[in-house]
């Protein structure tokens, strides 16, 4: 079942996606709630983020090959010192945003590269959930893309401007809830060249774990969304790029890249 | 002027508080409002956490006297490779609580500790804002506690256990507007002890540089809230303690700690 959150006019809704439709609706996907019978063509609407959360967690490092590629490409002192121990930080419901919607690239910025992630979508609240009842807790799956910087305009160890800048956390296009979130291809492409392709079954740490694991001393609200990790290697985004993430299964989240106009 | 959001029965509101009264308001206090006839004493409402912030971020080691006692204390080699930077990292909205509510230490935690700290509420949508004009953008003034772990068990570079598990963010007891906030005493008391009296005029980046250099790469939004470091020494906190952050001319935030339960 895919579920999406979707504008139409001036008012929001989310809806039921079969096919090239989506019928509304009524009540909140976490609770009780009807499908109507009102229906609109996919490209009739705008997509949005699928949920607006109280809080969007990542894992990083969380693939031997991306950990082996940041190594060698990027800054191997931080990633080695980071990739000792399951790790979840924050990058913040700030910088989320929907389908189709512009990548900003800072203009202090000298590099910035996409990470094609799978999504976890939580669907009750979830404190002290051990990994074999984690599953019970999760609404479904999603597709990101972890926009990130390196390089010295974004050296801080606190991730503000590596990760957390406005627009660098498209999400979407909308929760798929029947998928076995440890068999999915993740492909990657930038301007419709496959640049990466990687499977949800090497993750290190699961999405049974990090459900499990984050929830030992935070309490994850129905919406929240928490990052799993890019599979490989990533490459630098630049001005007039589309950058394109496919979980097969779930959907496409496609996005355009722009410079900042300052 | 005081603002604070109340609980009354099963309904919630935003209200000016005078002396030990509390009139209801009517409207978002982010735009327009008005003041209604409707008050009840203080002793009648429920006080909550003044915002539902988008973002809690934060600036740590934000004055020298505080770095010197955290290098003497604690980690040293973490404190000196972080103190060389304006450095906002994100607390997450999801540990924030209010007045009168318990700090939960978690069961695996051998040493957590208060900070009393000064609380930027914002006030209007904030983005690539100017020194100068940051303070247009600042609605008001409030205290908070960065509850923070130390030690083993909280030894994540992402602050996870450190400064992110549930109830590490009480916050209130309400908005003060009228305040010069780099001109005010950060009175901190252990079970009615003082322990820490610091002032605001001492911080490294003050309250407009904060605001102004968050947002040259995120928009910051009405209710989002900033903590700005603790000016001094720390103590460990232990169940039965009840911790107190008193900022004359705001007011005082008073939480009591206890052990979870597990």
């Amino acid at each position: 079942m895919k579920l999406a959150r979707f504008g139409y006019d001036d008012w929001e809704s989310y809806g039921l996606v079969e096919g090239d439709r989506v019928s509304v609706i009524q009540g909140s996907i976490f609770r009780e709630h009807t499908v109507t019978g009102v229906s609109y063509a996919l490209s009739e609407v705008k997509l949005l983020p699928p949920t607006q959360p109280t809080a969007y967690w990542a894992v990083g490092l969380n693939y031997a090959a991306h950990i082996a590629h940041q190594e060698e490409a990027l800054d191997a002192e931080r990633i080695q010192r980071d990739s000792s121990a399951f790790r979840p930080w924050q990058k913040g419901a700030n910088c989320i945003i929907g389908p189709g919607e512009n990548i900003v690239l800072p203009a202090e910025s000298d590099y910035v590269h996409y990470e094609g992630e799978l999504l976890i979508v939580i669907g009750k609240p979830a404190r002290r959930v051990s990994v074999e009842d984690a599953p019970n807790y999760i609404l479904g799956y999603s597709i990101a893309n972890d926009v990130s910087g390196e390089g010295s305009w974004a050296a801080d160890l606190s991730n503000w401007r590596r990760k957390m800048c406005d627009t660098f956390g498209p999400v979407g296009p909308w929760i798929e809830t029947d998928v076995d979130p440890h068999d999915l291809e993740i492909i990657t492409r930038l301007n419709g060249q496959e640049h990466d392709r990687g499977s949800t079954s090497g993750m290190i740490y699961d999405c049974y774990y990090t459900v499990s694991g984050i929830s030992q001393f935070v309490t994850l609200r129905p919406g929240d969304l928490i990052l799993t990790g890019a599979p490989g290697s990533v490459e630098q985004l630049h001005h007039g790029d589309v950058v394109e993430i496919e979980i097969p299964g779930i959907g496409t989240l496609s996005n355009p890249v722009v410079a900042e106009e300052v």
